[in-house]
């Protein structure tokens, strides 16, 4: 059985106090297809590229065991291109550059291949695509995650709203669990979350952490404290991908699993956030993971 | 064998979202011996107060078995007075008062019968003031934990400089540990200020826990995600109260017993923001407090 995976594959430019680097591969779907690579069986793909993507850059996806069959490649248009640069935190970033390109009419088209789904992760995007995307699946997913962001709240909030109520996680960061609940504390956001249709609710704090809310309990997985973080994009789909990838491994939808979900997903953000763009996604070794896993439970551990 | 704690106490005009309060009592040191005496055996206060300090306050410390021997009241000042304004995300405050009275020739003086002090707390005061008070002490305490903010690295950065080379602990807010060690990540922080003297460094970082370095180890302990905080002053003063006063009970200070320490100054803390000024921290019960820290070590809990 299988992860699916959709949302954008794009160019970046990125900015920080450490250096900067022109157009490279970027966008929720790689991020989150590289960091599930190390634990799903089978990764499928749903995303769109322009002409500007060459056979390189997807042959880097199927080295990783990824299926690309549903990635569609529009030949009269450019990649969906994005431009930040990062403030000396590290925590905000100004938009420089946005341009949609094959994302303005982009249709999610799933290959019969990719009907086995267990485990459904929509990256960000429209509210509107990640629902024609759970309505194309024949059989509805083990479990469905979406990520979202504040955008959508303001613009399209009736097509969020829908699509909330079909999926089982929600992982947003801080401030869009604000936004989308009307409430400070995050505790509260998390119970408004659940109304609104989502058994679990996941609000990333960057450097502070992961908290996990659902069946009235609660988990808090701090982050690894880094003595540098060179490039934070992608750390949010990062850890996506390992939570994903690690629940369609084990097929077990708990809990306490997605306890387990969150330390390799923290783990992979932690590998993200070390290079520029996702180069350290890229070749990992399995002993590699275990071992920062493995530092993310003695950061908590009391014996 | 005792835990003596010097500090403030004043009087304090506090203003959150939820309500104001006028001229409750307040000041490190009373949130510091509070929050201690669940724990230490013996909790010895040094601070100082003026005429407008009337006999029913002290009786509050008393009654929680705090000796207030080494409060001097000062019969022709006023007590130190502060007010302050919370924003509404409760993470930051504006000053509205500050009127120093008392505290601007404060002395403190160490009663014979406090020089059997095992822990030492040196809450927020002039590093000067930190500095006569270990050296009043006729034979060095086991433990010395101290706490300090950004006005010293201001304006006494040389006197603070040299209270760091004479202490075991420091903790301080990750906003101060940026500035005094002139560096971002937190991690590399904690080094530098390990190099200043303290072994041991305590990072508070509010709703999202605090940090323990030390021995080359981190631990990391998330602050409970509560529903409501209905005022955060005095939460790091009862962190360091909690810490302190568990130290002293069980007169064991290796970085695993320091992990303990935190989780219950967590827990301290957690009840501090519960209610207007140290009013939680008055006559709570101790299953109250183990079923607290219980619910700090579930957060974290991978079974």
């Amino acid at each position: 059985m299988s992860l699916l995976a959709v949302g954008t594959v794009a160019f970046d430019s990125l900015e920080t106090p450490f250096g900067k680097v022109d157009k490279v591969i970027g966008g929720s779907a790689t991020y989150i297809t590289l960091a599930a690579s190390y634990f799903a069986p089978k990764v499928n793909l749903v995303a769109v590229v322009g002409y500007d993507f060459d056979h390189n850059d997807i042959l880097n996806f199927q080295k990783h065991g990824i299926n690309t069959e549903g990635l569609q490649i529009k030949q009269d248009k450019k990649s969906f291109f994005w431009a930040g640069r990062y403030h000396n935190d590290m925590n905000t970033r100004d938009t420089l550059v946005t341009e949609l390109n094959v994302l303005e009419d982009f249709d999610p088209i799933i290959p019969e291949s990719y009907q086995d789904c267990e485990v459904l992760m929509l990256g960000n995007l429209t509210p509107s695509i990640q629902t024609t995307v759970i309505n194309r699946l024949k059989n509805r997913p083990q479990l469905i995650v979406m990520d979202t962001m504040n955008l959508w709240m303001n613009i399209a909030m009736d097509e969020l709203r829908h699509t909330l109520t079909l999926v089982d996680v929600l992982s947003i960061n801080d401030e869009e669990a604000r936004q989308l609940s009307g409430e400070y504390s995050l505790r509260m956001a998390a119970r408004r979350i659940h109304d609104m249709g989502p058994k679990y609710v996941i609000i990333k704090k960057g450097e502070h952490g992961a908290l996990l809310f659902g069946e009235e309990k609660m988990f808090y997985a701090p982050a690894l404290p880094l003595e540098e973080v060179f490039d934070p994009t992608g750390a949010g789909d990062s850890f996506a991908g390992g939570f994903t990838g690690y629940l369609a491994k084990i097929r077990d939808y708990s809990f306490e699993s997605m306890k387990r979900g969150i330390i390799y997903g923290s783990a992979m953000a932690s590998f993200c956030v070390e290079k520029f763009g996702p180069e350290r996604l890229i070749g990992l070794s399995y002993s590699e993971i275990e071992e920062r896993a493995a530092q993310f439970h003695d950061l908590v551990r009391i014996v």
